[in-house]
């Protein structure tokens, strides 16, 4: 008789419903569960499991917003943990402090079940194909526990100690870099544009240049082709940003570059794009000196 | 007969040097110039002339600090512009503000000589290689006059335009990026040591992820060995986020990243770190959290 490996996904975004699926591919049964009903109802069009969690599952997967999500789905009312055997697993993915992280993995245990501070980067497409980063931290049962969630999702697993922390710190300091890098993309982009530069030259030139970066040469595209349907949302970054300046101020730490590009994300917001791709930041810049971006490519053009 | 192709390579600096000795490694004849003896007396010995200038040159290369030194030297007292012949073409190689290579460009052509804007990209090691990025611009005649400069000095030439100006732009693009990205990698770099992450970690994991950048990836080693011997000094960075910000104030355009980014280089300065590597920025965050960065490697303790 072949043990089965059962899987709860909560949260079906963009990066959770990859994750799922990655699960699904990977030979495990999966339970999907979500606020929206669409997304458990289309996970269980793909193969997984809707409805109630069974009462022996293996690992619980937690893909939602923030910390309090987290909190909330593993501790509320109707929180999972309470329904947990002694040494099932609970990977913590969302974007949290590294304090948050340790007091999850120290009230898993006084319930008996492992907690792996478990951040991922690589975005949906990553997600889908199981090739995701994930940023991994917790005690070594914790890891054993988690291990067919990680080689179902992860091309890369980086175990950053030995207790929960490290994970989320390693995520944060990505985090600093990502969001600061996408908005100085958009800051130099549009400085370019004053001085005669297209959009298009911009990510020719500078990407093959010291001035490149992952982010940029992945979200610069996405100006070029006036296409801000969200891949990753302005407002990630606020909530992400924000994280890194009250871990920064909890621990006596300026972060001045941080601090002047949350501001500009929160003019984003303001202008009412929080739901566009978070290329849009390079829209504040434009509005500010009256530049016009390029505009969506027209597809009966192209021929 | 053979005819020989003369340069003159003006600023013997880490770039002029290694461009000096890659024009004559492709078979040209070398003049070189520094306010600095030494640098021309080492030029000599790796078989570049020292002296005056012959008086039937076919290019110079103008590889000094910024604008003042690139217009002294040639317009001023001692100018090289009003000995040449026409047709002689200037290749202008510093980070200078669009309108100063307009500027140039204009004054060159009223003494029948060729002006290509052609800031450069990539570092002294790509310098000495004949393998530079040249962000170039200038009028079809004053490309062809420069083509053997550029054949000897870049693996890639970006052609921006016919006529000067944004090879000056796309070069105070670039430098926005770098500066900024140096400094943000700084800052994560330091914030995560604050978290309990240790440098070599830091290069380890981010270098794979999504927060990574080209200048994180060759700056942040340095600072992981403790090494701030300078390949490119932190008094660079007030220069060309100056200029940057200069021509940003004129076009209207506000830069708060840049902005709050050239504040951290002016603290570097202020602490006496101008003449070390820029990745010594990371120096101003340390200091200012109580942070002790790695020191140097010592050879010896290395087996």
């Amino acid at each position: 008789m072949t043990m089965e490996f059962k899987t709860a996904v909560i949260g079906l975004g963009s990066m959770g419903y990859g994750m799922a699926l990655s699960c699904l591919r990977a030979g495990q049964k999966v339970w999907g569960a979500d606020i929206n009903p669409d997304a458990v109802g289309k996970f269980a069009m793909a193969g997984g499991q809707g409805g109630a969690f069974p009462t022996d599952l293996n690992a619980v997967v937690v893909v939602v917003l923030n910390a309090a999500q987290t909190e909330a789905v593993l501790f509320g009312a109707t929180g999972v943990v309470a329904t947990l055997s002694p040494g099932v697993v609970v990977l913590g993915c969302a974007t949290v402090p590294p304090a948050f992280a340790r007091e999850m993995e120290a009230r898993c245990a006084a319930a008996g079940v492992h907690y792996l501070d478990a951040p991922i980067s690589g975005g949906a497409a990553k997600a889908a194909q199981g090739a995701l980063s994930i940023m991994a931290a917790g005690r070594p049962e914790a890891f054993r526990a988690a291990r067919p969630v990680l080689d179902a999702c992860a091309q890369t697993v980086f175990e950053l100690g030995s207790e929960a922390g490290p994970g989320s710190a390693m995520k944060a300091v990505n985090q600093l870099l990502a969001g600061v890098h996408i908005a100085a993309m958009a800051e130099a982009l549009t400085f370019g544009m004053t001085q005669g530069i297209a959009p298009a030259a911009f990510v020719e030139v500078i990407s093959k240049c010291a001035g490149t970066s992952w982010m940029l040469e992945n979200r610069a595209p996405h100006i070029v082709d006036g296409d801000y349907s969200p891949r990753s949302q302005i407002n990630i970054w606020p909530k992400d940003l924000g994280i890194v300046l009250d871990v920064a101020k909890s621990a006596g730490f300026a972060a001045p570059i941080t601090a002047a590009t949350l501001q500009q994300y929160m003019v984003a917001v303001g202008m009412g794009l929080g739901a566009e791709d978070d290329a849009a930041i390079a829209k504040v810049y434009a509005r500010n000196v009256g530049l016009t971006l390029p505009g969506p490519r027209d597809p009966a053009a192209e021929g």
